[in-house]
């Protein structure tokens, strides 16, 4: 059985799986206790840096482009013309990078509750915290759930829920009541997204954020599939519902025509997405 | 920093990746010295059975339709007809019972050099040697390389590539003089298939597979990604390439008729492992 030196390797034992995902490290490079979670940084000796949040790995240098687009560039390309952009979470700033891109963007609010997280990402993961400085960007450390509640009804056109996994401060973007504002802060024909965990590991979840999300009204639902290699079985997902239904498919055209670069995200990778795997096609008709 | 008990918990350690992946086990049910390899078997708690090969995690329960299914139906349903397929390595037998599903194939011939690989899988994974018995179906134990070596030419419709890494028993399978075996074995229009590691580990591997076999004479070469949750990255992938390119697409009324099951494959999932992420067609066009 191989061991790991408990100094030259970071852990991550996801007890709800029965798997551990490690990665060799260099050296620890900060750590800060907010008053919120524990934030942790490390030097990896082949993902780069690597941001933990309560003991669970959350971001590194060499991966985030799968998350990060896959949180963005679908739901702003399924909107026929998105121009006000709530991000609740995201404070390592990957997310609002990405959305930035899209130049018909007029403005994004990113809400997220724990400052610590961006100054940590300003400091080690430059390159996410690209775009803060745009000026469409507002980047605000609050609590996103009262900022959805209290939210201008229908001013909003996609909100991103870019939280942490179902426990602790995220625990509250799961629920009937966050997305019933996220529902009357949309405008018709607005789109929300939020990470829903592994559809191989975590599905008796997916379908709950499922079934909340159609019980209080929105429609067109797509649990798009991507990967997330320092995740729990490296398979994850965001799915994406919508406020009425005019629009149903993605604006392809301007997918091929779009002036920016991403890692992974094109015009197949979309399709793709929207291809869902037979073993989850059948949960999600249980559902 | 967490720990692992070493009694609870499998480790695989890949160096070459600064990674590691681990699941909790109940019990350790087998371990055999075979004159190739060291097979062992352990009951997970939440994957199932789990094989390992010389330290590296091979097959579990939970998981290994991912890789059986893309091993086998999008190089089926990629060739017009195909009728005689050989499997190379394959021991779990897995990817022999996957081509089987499919009607019109009248014989399949797997060559594993390792007979206890396959006896671990007759106890442990009895449903994926459901299909051993079919009278179209050859079991042999030998090397694969001189078998495609000594093949007869022009007699092979699709060739299955799924032995294990580059390393070992292995490593003869992935060079030009295989190839070019391969090649002259199959008939015109035929496909080889072969796992190709993970595009976000191993692009430099990845690159010398598709190198050789189009310097070897292949062509439309087609690298399909897909999850991989025990191997590192939980993204692997399989690349195709043919002799000949009379039939660039695949076959795809077929795949919707299909009178059989699977878990992940299905039509939009061939067309999604067809799309290729930016940043593997980057590394691609450097080739």
């Amino acid at each position: 059985m191989s061991k790991l030196e408990a100094n030259r390797w970071f852990t991550e034992i996801s007890d709800r799986d029965g798997s551990a995902f490690s990665l060799r490290i260099n050296k620890k490079l900060d750590e800060v206790q907010s008053p919120f979670q524990k934030v942790e940084m490390y030097e990896t000796t082949d993902f780069g840096n690597l941001m933990i949040i309560d003991g669970c790995t959350m971001v590194s240098t060499r991966e985030n482009f799968f998350y990060h687009e896959m949180m963005s560039h679908p739901a702003l390309f399924a909107h026929p013309a998105p121009k006000n952009v709530v991000i609740i979470g995201g404070g390592d700033c990957g997310t609002l990078r990405e959305v930035l891109k899209h130049p018909d963007v007029e403005s994004v609010t990113q809400i997220d509750i724990d400052e610590v997280v961006t100054q940590m990402s300003l400091k080690y993961f430059p390159e996410l915290c690209a775009s803060n400085d745009d000026p469409r960007a507002t980047v605000m450390f609050d609590d996103g759930i009262k900022y959805m509640r209290e939210a201008t009804a229908d001013s909003i056109d996609v909100i991103i829920v870019d939280g942490t996994d179902p426990v602790g401060p995220g625990e509250g973007l799961f629920n009937h009541a966050f997305y019933t504002s996220c529902l009357a802060a949309l405008r018709e024909g607005g789109i929300l997204i939020q990470q829903s965990e592994s559809p191989l590991m975590h599905m008796s979840l997916l379908k709950d954020i499922r079934c909340a999300m159609k019980e209080v009204g929105f429609a067109d639902l797509q649990t798009l599939p991507f990967p997330q290699p320092i995740y729990p079985s490296g398979l994850w997902s965001a799915t994406l519902a919508r406020k009425g239904s005019a629009f149903a498919g993605f604006r392809e055209q301007d997918v091929d025509n779009a002036k920016f670069d991403t890692e992974y995200y094109n015009k197949g990778i979309h399709y793709g997405a929207l291809a869902t795997p037979n073993f989850m096609r059948r949960a999600f008709d249980d559902n």
